[in-house]
């Protein structure tokens, strides 16, 4: 008899409600500021957002309905599948049992496709047919096209620039799918010209690329245009949990009560958010489960950035965001997952952090590459760079659980597939990648450019 | 309530057997011939294929058991889903209902790993440890390499060389999978060394790289390598009927007692036999069924090519296959679709049209293009440049069913996605696509090609 290696929900199973961890987050949230300090309202943001998705971001209720229409675009992949890795356990030779959230099954390739739908199906109810973007690997931007076109509605992208040179065929997806993509900074916008008079030779920088999109959006004269954030905000958290929602009805269907370790990469935080905070809402509730958040050395703003306030953006746009931060002004080094390079991390995966509810942990890019290459050569699965730090913390939880006899179960989201990613693999087979570890000048940098704006009323850590 | 727009079957009712064409084609088949002329028996075979692999080749058993260890490694991605195209009909304003069995979702992106996992399972279950073989655009070394991967073989891929330096991330895949790609023709053959000693500058042919494949497999001392082919022997399109035997069983969870129109496109013919050849089966046993195979305008076997003995690579290395082809020489024009050049066309699907079974259909690259836009912007899926042909015939079918207020059943193979072939959506973005006819005097060339051949010994067209 055939084991199985994988399973689906049926559609009369799939999650009706996401999961709102606003409702459950033991220290609550810090206000967004405005530039005087002050909490801002709704409204302020109305110009960015339409307002539908502005009650989401500010909403406290545990469950909110998805509608209907959106699970409709949804059930054209999802469920995603869960696997059980037997062929990695074996490998490994641990005695744990280790299963992977399959996101990279959308037509986009990733987890992105979750929001991207819900955003762009928001903003239409509201009567916007134009969104604006940054990206900056492309996986945001792609996704974001693929619902536009779905959708009927205009998109365009700001790609930073090195990544729009570097990954042709990201831009060419995207005009598959109808959007328009243009290299971030661009003569478009006055963001974009300001850097481009200061810094003629730049390469970009996903926080530019965002002050370009913020600013495409406000100033388009029609009002029939809004900006779409792929991560970082509450609502996309929000739109993502349905991954973690399928997961622990897919875990019961393997036979699992509950998970010993769930694990995430994390950049801005979309895709550890959208598996792990169901599950953070079973720890709040007593359960025990270690939620491992994982971000390359290299941008170390869960492990070692101060806690506070601090724009979004380069250009700083955005409202302030208490967050976990290495400065709006932060260029990562050129690691070759570059959805992990921000220099910030969802606010509320910040707090879930302070609220000890999240371990978060940084890994090395070979070390990452090294994990890939293992699971691609069992599993069968090329992963997405940024995919590879989740695969890498499950490797290590596996050899750990080895050490220690311990029979738990483990399960990781692979958020993408590495096919438009590969120059990294390449690079990894050539010996040619460089480990970064941020030198300590830097956080000390980061810890001043915070210093310049109002401290959380909380203890930091 | 949310429409179904996919269905999956329960792991329990997963196809167990291969359906045989071969055991029920009404005109028989040809048997394949040596240097000599004569018929060969499987022992001239045995340097090139394991014997149990042989055996499938010549067999006329009309059900052959898949071993449970290939359907367990099957199971990581099967059943593929088989989608209900909605969004397409309602942009089409067709009355057909219109489905797509999407073999996409493999980690090779295509259907290819059907027979990659099978053939590599059976040669190392025959004591082989080492593969070669050929690939044009690169589907078919992406999937052996994946699969010699799972079962811990070695794996040599000779690619196209202008494959090769037109697409980077293919050799990047095979090798992520531990595979060995080089490009073709290359130094390590004698067939290589040959055509670039009179052609130094030539981009090479499929052709060219099968013959070096064979002789880098029969020239191992070791006798542990051998040769594995992706299209057109008849123990490959056993190993995908598994698509097709998924597609009826999921067709009755949509409620369709049949399909009106079957469609895939047509190279060696792998992913077409996979699909249609259990509806061929239905169709010989009386159901009225059209079946259609689509080939570019440019390589047109099916629709123009004479049907004669003929050898399956440049160098003649292969024994004599009766089949549709343009000849050995033959090289075709550069189109896109790199999975459909190839100068000649299963033995099997060559039959089945000499048989009325099949209907063969060529369109021309640009039309293919136009609907594989329309399908990213309706269906949400970015498709093959091959898979282009399968969804231009859907398209044309289904705007027939609309002019005739027929409300017909369609059914198509997505036989891959084109995340990694990008580069001609550009062209066709940017008008330069170009559309190729065969001349008649290529025509007139291969007529004269094959008849340096024994004739068949039926009636041909």
């Amino acid at each position: 008899m055939v084991k199985t290696t994988k399973v689906y929900l049926k559609d009369e199973d799939m999650p009706r409600q996401w999961y709102n961890l606003a409702a459950d987050i033991p220290g609550g949230l810090q206000p967004p500021l405005g530039p005087d300090g002050k909490p801002i309202g709704p409204d302020a943001l109305a110009p960015v957002f339409p307002m539908n998705l502005i009650e989401q971001e500010v909403s406290t209720e545990r469950w909110i309905d998805i509608p209907e229409e959106i699970l409709q675009i949804l059930s054209r992949w999802r469920s995603t599948p869960l696997h059980r890795a037997y062929a990695l356990e074996e490998r490994l030779g641990t005695p744990a049992r280790i299963y992977y959230k399959n996101e990279s099954v959308s037509p986009a390739g990733s987890h992105k496709p979750n929001t991207a739908i819900a955003q762009a199906w928001y903003n239409k109810q509201f009567g916007i047919n134009r969104l604006t973007t940054e990206t900056g690997a492309g996986q945001w931007g792609s996704a974001l096209a693929y619902a536009t076109s779905l959708l009927g509605m205009e998109c365009k992208v700001f790609m930073v620039r090195i990544s729009f040179d570097q990954k042709p065929f990201r831009k060419l997806m995207m005009q598959a799918w109808g959007a328009t993509c243009i290299p971030s900074p661009s003569t478009e916008t006055e963001a974009g010209r300001q850097i481009l008079a200061a810094h003629p030779d730049t390469s970009g920088s996903l926080g530019i690329a965002i002050s370009e999109a913020v600013e495409a959006a406000v100033s388009d004269p029609s009002g029939g245009t809004r900006y779409s954030l792929g991560s970082v905000l509450n609502h996309v958290m929000l739109h993502q949990t349905i991954i973690g929602l399928e997961t622990k009805k897919q875990l019961a269907l393997f036979g699992e009560t509950k998970p010993d370790v769930v694990i995430g990469c994390v950049g801005g935080g979309s895709n550890f958010a959208g598996l792990a905070f169901p599950f953070v809402y079973d720890k709040i509730n007593g359960s025990d489960i270690e939620i491992i958040g994982v971000e390359p050395t290299s941008c170390p703003t869960m492990t070692r950035a101060p806690y506070g306030y601090d724009h979004g953006d380069t250009a700083r746009m955005t409202p302030l965001m208490a967050m976990h931060s290495l400065g709006h002004d932060f260029i990562p080094p050129p690691i070759h997952a570059g959805g992990l390079r921000y220099h910030g991390v969802a606010p509320l995966i910040s707090q879930a952090i302070l609220d000890d509810l999240v371990a978060p942990r940084a890994i090395h890019q070979t070390e990452c590459y090294e994990a890939a290459v293992t699971f691609a050569r069992t599993e069968g699965i090329i992963v997405a760079p940024e995919t590879s730090h989740a695969v890498a913390a499950a490797i290590q939880e596996a050899n750990k659980a080895r050490e220690e006899g311990k029979e738990i179960s483990i399960v990781f989201n692979l958020s993408g597939h590495g096919l438009m990613d590969l120059v990294g693999y390449e690079k990894y087979f050539n010996g040619e990648l460089t480990d970064y570890a941020l030198p300590e000048e830097e956080i000390a940098r980061s810890i001043k450019t915070i210093s310049n704006y109002p401290k959380p009323n909380i203890v930091t850590k």
